[in-house]
């Protein structure tokens, strides 16, 4: 027998559709690059995606060619966010952060046809803009100054097409609506293509009450990069729900990003543990009676936090639960749309001690939803849940790639039988919560045993005089390889090896896990998308 | 371009293993027969449902086939939700209160090939198994109670399987999961055949934080029965989150469920208006302190609630908020899997009056992700979301039917560009609330203007004395047709018709709009699932 059920394919233009019904009077800020505050509404944001998409239909876009943007977060790229998919086309985000070689490179890989620049960004777009041909750019009056000659004012291109008259290009869920570039630290980066059908369903299962508990009611601040993995999807689920979006704009320096907390207070903020422990430490600074900031900020009260895309030090989440901020932890990659687990209070964890609970929030969580995940040994067997097996993460699912934009899905990446390897090491509790223990290129092996570079780290980085700290593998004649700790301190603080060594067996290493030697260092090097950035500290510290 | 995401389906069976997985110590309660509570972990329903789809397929059960239950709410209900499902068979749910001719012919249309039926509810099966030869019937052996002769122990059926050499049958996400037959007032029950997709997919909208907000640390108690549109697919909701689950088994007496409460408290309950209005006057009546059952039953503190399946009444809802626990209403049919519509606190609605939140929350709600909705006049027109005009509910989308099981997608049930026509009369306001005014067929047309008979019942049954009201048309030589006022007092209470009509004239009804006349009843008729039954009425009082 068949199911009598409807064959409605999933699709972004109905949650576009259904926030222009429902949610007219929703708002959406934008930071502008003075630090004024920008509003529309989603009425308004609703009627010129629309006319983006009517536009590209008369620039002749067709189905399934790219376009790219290079912006920061703010309303034009969630109006590219829906628009461009709205009219058939791959909205394509382009990673600032990335050397102007490589943004040419990748613009080139994709064969982008058009791009949407803020005139900010021009300064960097002209340096790449030799490496790739777009047809035509158009350039978003983010800081309200005319349009250079030579490039198309975004508001121009918006004019030209008719909210009205527009038609959604024909499509079915597995068409693609957005890609992503990893920012793969080794390699060149790799396109990931989203389709309609992926991102609806990972906004269904992210949005859900024990992860995101995203509510219309919600009034969102993602710091996270729209060029980041979308920003993790949370466009996608504000949108879906009505949530008022504040999107920060070029303005990522705590103070800035406390001040905006301050103008729009957030109920769901989200970010990277790199800026999310600067804004702790600026926030504590600023509550001694002798700062220069004294009670100029308070953290919004019941404030939620998501963070993620690196390791989540249990020290951060202890900082901001002080403050009554408790921070999820969320885990994943480009390639898995990108939220694959989450450590949220299981059932089991209720009541469980203060203890327990930040023990488990510094964990990657309990895989999503549609996600499958198992940790495969070296000899390919799956790993027992039991705490201490450790494997690689590997991952199946329909959120989740396998395989890249011109690249197919090599060996390295896949599986035989089709899981995406991770490249991430970690243990699955009997609770399912995975603890990732390090990447498979960073453990460090010394005599035989695996020490995890990640625990070392997360244990440093609980010094009140640490502000950040990266192990790395040196290379030993004996031992055959050892850790070597390289620590940054705060402004004007220090700690001795043998205080470190101290703190470190309190916690449970044992005196051959412990570095075998500290190395002070100005901060970590981190990717453009805030990983720790291992291969620079190697590079720097070969023995 | 293509989409580089995995092809991987939707399925039950991932919820399945995942419950198996990471919910292990998760709890299934079941009230028996003689009110104690037997409990299984979700380790167990994991295990009991592999082994049933191991039987199942020992038993060579074809992919497609269906295989009934006729059931109270309970644990074996639970894994025959999942385990006839991942053998490839087709869960039809019988509905109990139905007639023994109407469940018999529903059999034979369906074509089932096995039948699980609890022990309690053999007397039932005796009386139309002459209808359905049933290849075999396990009996649950619910009540304790050695199993008859002639039948197969449910127990037996799962000692014959094996839970650990089963193999999932291999499937589509469109491949049917579970049949449900409308409970339609006129005509013959028709099924709806549900797929892997459209209950993966109704899962997760019906799950999101503005709706159900469903948490592994919820406590769920479904008192909708099962054979009810899968009581609302909480179930399967429950085990993708590993929700404890409280089943009341055959008690559904207010007595009897406020009993359950106080010894496994639930954080939200389900069920129809019927057993709602009931459970809240039993309550509040035992607050006096001269009742018997002065002092036994509390509300568990923060509990929530969702009712459906028929109008809930603005009173209903101030009665519960009373004591703390607030209602949400969700709209739908068998049809629609079945949530289509939740009234929830839009963002609009945050800081509103008490009186505008009760109001909303009286209404149908607001479209859910995923559904598209559209009133349509008799013209054929669209309505525009005004609050005032109305149209018929027409809905679509990928967990909403397009057709019925044998019957196909009749003209009168589904429009030529593909909607259901769901057969409600609505207006929908600027926010996009949906409220139901009437089934098409129960409009009162009087001297050309529409009368709501569900805007005078739910007035109606404001009053203290009422305890509950239909209201109906009855033909007039003048006007064409006129209502009428069937009003079910409470017990030793009435009201003069001047005070009703007072009490209407109050809440804004025009003269025209009252009532013809009253006429007092014992009960409103119902159907087999709670909704008012006005054919019945309308036989009663023929002019």
């Amino acid at each position: 027998m068949q199911t009598t059920m409807m064959d409605v394919p999933l699709s972004l233009n109905h949650l576009l559709e259904r926030a222009g019904q429902l949610f007219k009077r929703g708002e959406i800020v934008s930071r502008l690059p003075d630090k004024s505050l920008k509003r529309h509404s989603y009425g308004d944001f609703y009627r010129r995606t629309r006319s983006l998409a009517s536009a590209f239909q008369r620039k002749q876009l067709q189905k399934g060619e790219r376009v790219a943007t290079l912006c920061w977060n703010h309303h034009a790229h969630l109006e590219a966010y829906f628009g461009i998919p709205a009219a058939g086309g791959v909205m394509h985000t382009l990673n600032l952060r990335l050397s102007p070689d490589e943004i040419g490179w990748i613009a080139a890989d994709a064969s982008d046809r058009f791009l949407i620049v803020d005139d900010v960004l021009l300064p960097l777009y002209e340096k790449f803009k030799h490496l790739h041909a777009f047809e035509e750019v158009f350039v978003v009056p983010f800081s309200g100054a005319p349009v250079p000659a030579g490039y198309t004012d975004y508001e121009a291109l918006l004019a030209s097409g008719d909210p009205d008259g527009f038609r959604y290009a024909p499509h079915d869920e597995h068409d693609p609506v957005a890609m992503c570039y990893t920012s793969g630290t080794t390699g060149r980066p790799k396109g990931v293509a989203y389709s309609h059908r992926s991102t609806v369903l990972h906004t269904l299962v992210a949005s859900l009450a024990d992860f995101w508990c995203l509510r219309g009611r919600d009034v969102v601040l993602p710091v996270t990069p729209m060029f980041h993995a979308n920003s993790w999807g949370m466009p996608y689920g504000a949108v879906m729900m009505g949530a008022k979006l504040v999107f920060p704009g070029p303005h990522l320096h705590p103070d800035d990003l406390l001040d905006l907390m301050q103008q729009e207070p957030p109920t769901l903020a989200l970010g990277v543990p790199t800026i999310w422990l600067s804004l702790i430490q600026t926030y504590e600074a600023s509550l001694k009676p002798d700062s220069p900031n004294h009670g100029r900020w308070k953290l919004p009260q019941g404030m939620r936090s998501l963070v993620g895309g690196a390791a989540v030090p249990e020290s951060l989440i202890r900082a901001f639960d002080r403050h009554g901020v408790w921070i999820l932890q969320g885990w994943g990659m480009t390639e898995t749309s990108p939220l694959a687990t989450v450590s949220y209070t299981k059932s089991e964890l209720v009541g469980a001690s203060d203890d327990e609970r930040y023990r488990r929030a510094a964990m990657a969580g309990v895989p999503a939803p549609l996600v499958d995940l198992r940790t495969r040994g070296d000899d390919g067997q799956d790993q027992p849940w039991d705490g201490t097996s450790v494997g690689e993460v590997q991952v199946r699912g329909p959120f989740i790639t396998g395989g890249y934009f011109n690249v197919g899905s090599p060996e390295d990446k896949f599986t035989a039988d089709g899981w995406l390897r991770t490249g991430d090491v970690a243990s699955v509790d009997e609770l399912g919560f995975v603890r990732i223990s390090d990447r498979t290129k960073d453990l460090i092996k010394s005599g035989g045993e695996w020490i995890s570079s990640v625990d070392l780290e997360n244990a440093l980085m609980a010094h009140p005089a640490v502000a950040e700290a990266a192990v790395i593998a040196i290379p030993d004649a004996k031992w055959g390889e050892r850790p070597l700790a390289c620590v940054a301190f705060k402004p004007g603080e220090s700690a001795e090896t043998e205080a470190l060594n101290a703190l470190l067996t309190d916690k449970g290493f044992a005196k051959w896990q412990l570095p075998e030697r500290y190395e002070t260092i100005d901060a970590v090097p981190r990717t453009s998308t805030g990983k720790f950035y291992k291969l620079k500290l190697r590079e720097q510290f070969p023995q």
